[in-house]
Formats: structure tokens, sequence, C-alpha cells
């Protein structure tokens, strides 16, 4: 183990955290709000800290093997989600440390569950701006990823980061799409900064105050779902809430895609199997919904164009894994929803955005293969000479890879498993098999809400509870391996 | 596709299920109960078709492959369930047909689900002892088979008939016993009659009614569940619930073992590892539920012993996958239990017994195959080249074998999700995700007790989710192929 570049890698890491959350610090000086000095607390600790891991801690040598880049990544996220809960707790915004980490590990990870209750948020939003800035901004951070954030723009960063690109990125496999890591990075950073300010120009357009329209762009481009207000987005008009839901889904397709239609190869663009899947699920789940709502005669969605909207908005909202709602706290959120749309959106849950997106879940593409492996597994029953190679995206997809994906699966399931038995032991009020069957399966999924009295926030839970939580949408947003292998005891004990 | 053969074996089971049918028939006469004519007449119903079928339709050829094995289980199966079901429409018991061919996929599937009302089933027992005695005895026919009951005891049966047995037989594999699939089904029924005889008598001896102890070991033998109280084993004195504990336990676990037994070679039966997996999980189980019972002070378990009684007794009963309740109706059912009981109960209800036992559920030896698979996944991730093998009961299992389970385990949570989101369609009163959910998980388990509105009974839902259940506990019972196959149009078409 190399641990001397573990150590750099991670310094530097806390030097550019130390950047970004001076952003948030210029923004509470200038609000004059009394969280300035958290902020610029923070910012001097995490310079200190980046600034003698990187410094003292040289590197004899740069070799980075998948290992290294699986321990890299899980303690980077894990380090900025420590620091990055600093100014909640020195503040006294969250005073106590735990729900800070949970916020922030929901934030970087890109889940959206908060520890906050519907009061805290609207009392924040009148004095505390600059630190639901921080809080939002961790989402557009942890969208794309904090190492690629330090490879695109380290000079002198080689080819040799992608291993750690591998282990950061979501989704089965991460093709280059230039050959240099470092200019892949940089490609995918440029298109996620033009996509969020779009979708800010167009938030501005539809009327959402400024402040608002860049938080939620942030928690779209993320797909988190951190708000600003105790109702989520339900205050904002019609328009504000379609534009949501477009990016939604614009930043739930794979980023590959975008490059090539950059590149005007259309053709190859549009041939993703995946991209339609995505947009297959979206259409045809929207059409349920809408008419299940339709049907149910909610306050919400009393008319069709209604019934329509919180249909298609919470549908890319629980597929993207971002977690906004449009439905009102008042109406009793999630909860309010008929069942069939409750269970179909449950089910999204599991799916997620496309691979190479900003999405989480399982991904698009991992359902579609792990659909064609139990395909090729029911032929084999029938035919057992008979061994039809499977196709995806146009390529024959290898054993190793298709059981790769299979295994995950089931890993992914008892990483679910586990979580959900770990729940069960906080007696908390009103937690139920539903709340913690859908409290695990959101925050592995990187979701955020979930259904019963954890509809609106997750503060009923314990200490212990939102540990085990942090810890499960952290396993999520790096796709189980980086987390499980950095705690397991083989993976230091040199054989 | 042989389709000569397949007509003529069902034919054969038909015959069988005549001369089954004749046991409850001649109890009705003798307790002079007005069902005697119906159970007479399915008799005739039965006996006609299954002759017509066996002697009309003559094989050209004995040979049976892997597919027609799978569609004549798959046949024999919906087959009994729809003859079965006829008594109870005949006599007016259950005037629904399709709530009938429910209790009878549950019974022959050895779920032990029920339409039936406690109110039902407390009138039945008054005047129609021979309808519950038949409706407990499916659990018994199905628990070990009703192909390998055909095996047994037809004459000429010739090796040819273990790609059958395969398909019927729960578990990953099905070891012969002995070299001829004829003598394997004769062993395993001889040992089946011995228990569920030990099982009658013991319960006896604890002062349980006769005909009460008939029907429990029936539905303790097949690991069914079906009682003949609105109460189901709550009623009876602790003794009788220790000794039902007890069984349910033996009926869990590999039959092979038994028969090793008979044969005094104890060291290699004791070296299961799947026994030892499945001791251990009840025991550490049964312990965390005693705490757990113990500290919530409930009516039902206000002293230590009979908090160790509820917790054994429930935590038996869900991984065996019988579905006794050892708790009153009036106190709430499985409703009752705290959420550290109930969330681990959930878990218990996918493990299920040992492969080769009457129980259902993915099987012990299955869930830890997939654990080692996703260990050796983790190492893979860590170390790419190093390839080591997996071993499970001292043999090294080949990656073929570790797929399939892993693929196995994917088709599994596919068939899971169809499921629920089918009974999600359904409007009924006080059905909610959580109710749903363990309702799904509960028939394709074969467990039968699900949380939320439906632990008492499935009557709420509505013709079609019936019809969605009926299915999902056959497709539980005989482990997924067998049925998905024979309605896959590619069985059926030429290529």
């Amino acid at each position: 183990m190399n641990y001397r570049v573990i150590f750099n890698t991670v310094g530097k890491i806390g030097i550019i955290l130390a950047v970004l959350l001076c952003i948030p610090t210029a923004l509470a000086v200038a609000l004059s709000e009394s969280s300035w000095w958290a902020l610029l607390t923070t910012v001097g600790i995490s310079l200190a800290v980046g600034l003698v891991f990187t410094f003292a801690v040289r590197p004899k040598s740069r070799a980075i093997f998948s290992k290294e880049g699986l321990v890299i990544v899980a303690l980077s996220w894990i380090y900025v989600s420590a620091i990055g809960a600093l100014p909640f707790v020195i503040s006294g915004a969250i005073p106590n440390y735990i729900d800070a980490f949970f916020e922030m590990c929901s934030g970087f990870s890109t889940t959206g569950a908060t520890i906050l209750t519907g009061e805290n948020i609207d009392a924040m939003y009148l004095t505390d701006k600059a630190l639901l800035f921080w809080r939002s901004f961790t989402h557009w951070i942890g969208g794309m990823g904090v190492i690629v954030f330090l490879m695109a723009f380290e000079s002198g960063s080689s080819n040799r980061g992608m291993h750690v690109l591998r282990a950061e990125m979501p989704g089965p496999t991460v093709d280059k799409i230039v050959p240099r890591a470092r200019s892949t990075a940089q490609i995918l950073y440029l298109l996620y900064i033009g996509f969020t300010a779009a979708e800010i120009v167009a938030l501005l357009i539809a009327g959402m105050p400024v402040f608002d329209s860049f938080v939620h762009a942030f928690g779209t481009a993320g797909t988190g779902g951190f708000g600003v207000h105790s109702d989520s987005i339900a205050g904002y008009n019609a328009a504000c809430q379609w534009i949501i839901a477009a990016f939604m889904v614009l930043f739930g397709i794979n980023f590959n895609l975008y490059y090539l239609w950059i590149l005007r190869k259309f053709k190859s663009a549009f041939r993703s199997t995946e991209l339609w899947i995505f947009i297959s699920v979206i259409v045809a789940s929207s059409a349920v919904v809408s008419v299940d709502l339709a049907l149910a005669d909610l306050p919400f969605a009393s008319n069709a164009h209604d019934s329509v909207r919180q249909a298609v908005f919470q549908v890319a909202s629980f597929i993207s894994t971002t977690g906004y709602s449009s439905i009102p706290a008042s109406a009793g959120d999630i909860n309010a929803f008929p069942l069939l749309s409750k269970g179909l959106l449950f089910l999204l849950m599991f799916i997620g955005g496309c691979a190479g997106s900003t999405g989480g879940g399982l991904k698009v593409s991992r359902v579609a293969i792990l659909c064609l492996a139990v395909r090729k597994e029911l032929r084999r029953v029938v035919h057992p000479r008979n061994a039809t190679a499977v196709k995806f995206e146009g390529k024959t997809i290898s054993d190793e890879a298709l059981n790769g994906v299979v295994r995950y699966f089931g890993l992914y399931m008892l990483i679910l498993a586990a979580t959900f038995v770990l729940l069960c032991f906080d007696g908390g009020t009103g937690l139920t098999v539903e709340s913690n069957v859908t409290a695990a399966v959101s925050c592995v999924n990187n979701i955020g809400p979930a259904y019963g009295v954890v509809a609106g926030g997750y503060y009923m839970y314990n200490w212990f509870s939102k540990l085990v939580l942090s810890f499960a949408m952290l396993i999520g947003r790096l796709e189980i391996y980086p987390i499980l292998l950095t705690f397991a005891p083989s993976t230091w004990i040199r054989r």
C-alpha cells in the first residue's frame, strides 16, 4: 500500500475544499450573516490540514493501483464530509456534529436526505443563506466527483489517474472520452458547468429568486435534492417545476452522450440503448402515475395539467435520484400519493440514472444487464448446451462483466439488508418497517425522501442510525467497493 | 417437446390426487359432514380426467429432457391446485373459485396464506372438519412434492426421472441419495412419514385434540402453516407450541442429513456447513428477538419464558417458512411485535430453510453461496489477477454453479419486484407499501403471514391480486424456472 500517495492526495482535496469554501464565506460576508466566521475558521482548518498532508507527506512513488485508487476515493469523501460539517457546528446552525456529518455525507453523496426540520430550513433561509448555499453547493461538487475535480485542474496529472476516475465515476464501466484521464475530467466539468449555468438562467427567467435559482440548480445538477424551503419545490410556479423536472432528467443521462452531441456524432449518441430505456421508463411511469393521480382526485392534482406535472416531476425526481418534491409538505409529502404511484416510485428508486451521469441508484445499464443475465440463465435451464452471447449497446458483454454486474447486485442487496436491520435497532417514534425499508433504499440509492414518518426528514433517527445512513449514502454514491474495502482489514494487512 | 409424456404424467398425478382425496372424503362421511358429496364429486372428476389423460394419451417415447421435466412439474402443480379447489367451491365453503384456487396454491406450495377470515376458519372447524383436513393435507403433499410422490410409488419408474426430481426439489442442487431416482424418492417419503407420525404422537401427548394434531403436523411437515383456529397456534398450551417450534426447525433441515444419520454416518452429517449456518441464524435471531420482546413488555410476552417461547416460535416459523403464529390475533398478530423483531423476521423470510428440506425461501445454502460470490468479487476488485476458488461444504464450487446462484438471486428479486408492483394496482382498504412488500416476499418465499392489514389473511386483495399471488406462491415453491418457462412462448415454439 502506497500510504504516502494516499495522504498526499487527500491533502490536496483538503486544499481544494478550502478554496471552494471561500465562496459561501464571501457570500456570508456580503450578506453580513453571522456564519462568516464559522466558514472562515473552516477554511483555515481545511487549508492547514491540507497543506500539512500535501507538503509534509511527499510520495516517493506516484504509482496508484486499484487498491490505492479505492482507498483514496473513500478517504477523500469521508474527509470532505467531516470537514464540510464544521461550519454548521461552529455557527450553531446544526449544534450536533453527527447531525452535521450526516448532512454533509448527504450533500456530497448527492442524496439530499436532511436532519433539518421544515421550520429549521425556513428559519435558515432568513438568516443563514450562506450555510444553505454551502449545503447545496456540496451536491454540485459531489455530483461530478471531488477527485474528478482534482484531476481536471491539477497540473501535471497524467494518465495514472484512470484507476481513481474509475473508482469515483458511477456505472459499471467508465469510458474514456479521450485518451487522457485529465482531459476526460476537464470535458466532463465543462459540460457540467454549462448545464448548471443553463438551468440557473432558465429558473431566473421563470421567476425564481437569484439565490434560490443557484441552490436549486446545484441540487439538480448533482441530482442531490436539498431544498431551501420546508415545501421543497412545491412553493414555486409551474414553470419552475417543469424546468427543474427537465433538468433532473438531463442530469440523469450519461455525460459521454452530450460530448458525442457536441462532436456532432448524433448517430452514435442516439443509438444508446441505455438512453432509450431511461426515457421509456420515465414516459411509461409518468403516464401510469398521471392516471393514478387523476383518478385519486387529490387537492394538489385537481386537474389534468396538475396531475401530469406532479407525476412527471416525482418520476423524474425519483429515477434521477434527486429527491426534490413538488407536493406540499402540508398535504403529507410523498405519503399523500396513492398506493400504485408510491409502489412505482419505490421501484424507480432502485433503477436510478444512466451510467456516467450524476444520478445514483443501480444505474439503468446495470438493471438492463441484470435482466439480460437472467434471460441467459433461463435459456441455459432449457437448453443447457447452447450458450448465447449477451449483447448490450451493440457490443458483446464478456461473461466476466456480466457476472460482475450480477454479483454487484447481490452485494448491493446485502448492503440494503444490513442497513435496514441496523435501522431497526432504533426505537424512534413512528418508525416502521416501511419507513426503515424506504430509508435504507433511499439513502443507498442517494435519493433522499422516504415513506412514512421520514418523508419530510431524518430527524427522528438516533445518532447511531444517522451514522449508519451516512455511510450508506457514501457507499451508494461510490458504488460500494471503495468504502467497503477501505474498512476491510485485508486491504491494509500485507500478505 | 414430448407432449404425450407431459399429458400422460399429469394424468397420473390426477389419479393420485383422486386417491388422496378419498381420505378427506372418508373423514367427511365418518363425521357426517355435508361436504362429503363435494369431495366425492371431485374424486370422480379427478379420476375421470386422470384416466383419460393417462390411457388415451400414451407416450410414444418416454424420453424426458430438462424442458419436459420443467413443464411437467409446472403443469402438475397448477393442475392439482385447480382440481383441489373444487371441493371448497362445490360445497360452498369458499364460493368464489379464484379464492379456492388461491387457497390450494397456498396449500400445495406450503405457503399457508389464506383468504379465509378468522371467523370463517372457526366456523369451518365446527362443521367442515373434512375440508380443513384436506386444506392442511395439501401442505403435506406439497411439502415433499407431488411428482416425488408419483416417482416413489409408480412401478417401472426408471432413472429417467432425475430431471423431474431436480425441477421439483428445493435448493441449488439435488444430491441423489442413492443412484436411482425412484429409491431416492422412496427414502425421502419414508423419512417424511416417520417425522410426521412422530409429531402427531408428540402433540397428542402434549394434550392437543386428535384432529388438531393431524392437521398441525401436516402444516409443520410441509412447512405450510394453515391453522384451524383464528388464533393459529396461540390457543394451545406452551408444550404444544414448543413441539411445533422444534418440528418446524427439523423440517427445515436437509432430508439427506437424516438419511446419513440413519446410516450412522454422523461425521459427514454434522460436517454440513448449511446445517450449522441454519442453526446459528436461528439461535442468534431467537436471542435478539427474546431480548427485544422482554424489553417491550407485551401482554403475550410478560415473563422471560414467554418472551423466549414467542421469540423461538416466530423465528422458527419464519425461517422455516411455515408461517404459524403463537401471537393471539386479538393482540394484533405479528404487527404487535416491536420493530427490531419485525425487521429481523422480515430478513429471515428471504433466507428460508435448507436445500432439500420442505422449507421455502432462497434456502440457506443459496444465501451462503451468494455471500461467498460477493466476497470473491470484492477480492477481485482489489487483486484483479488473483482468482481464488470458492469452497462450500468442503467442495470447490464451479464458476458456473456460483454464477447460477447469483443469477437465480437476480431473477428472484425481479420476480419479487414484479409481484409487488402488480399488487399495487389493487385499491383494497388499508393496503400499503408495507403490506404489499411483505405480502410479495411472504408468498414468493412460501411463508404466509405478512405485515399490516394482511397479517391475518389475504381477503382484502381483489381477484387479480389473488391470482398474482397464487402464481407467485407456485413460482416460489418450484424455484422460479418451471412456472416461468412453461409460460414462456420460446419453450413451446419449435426453432
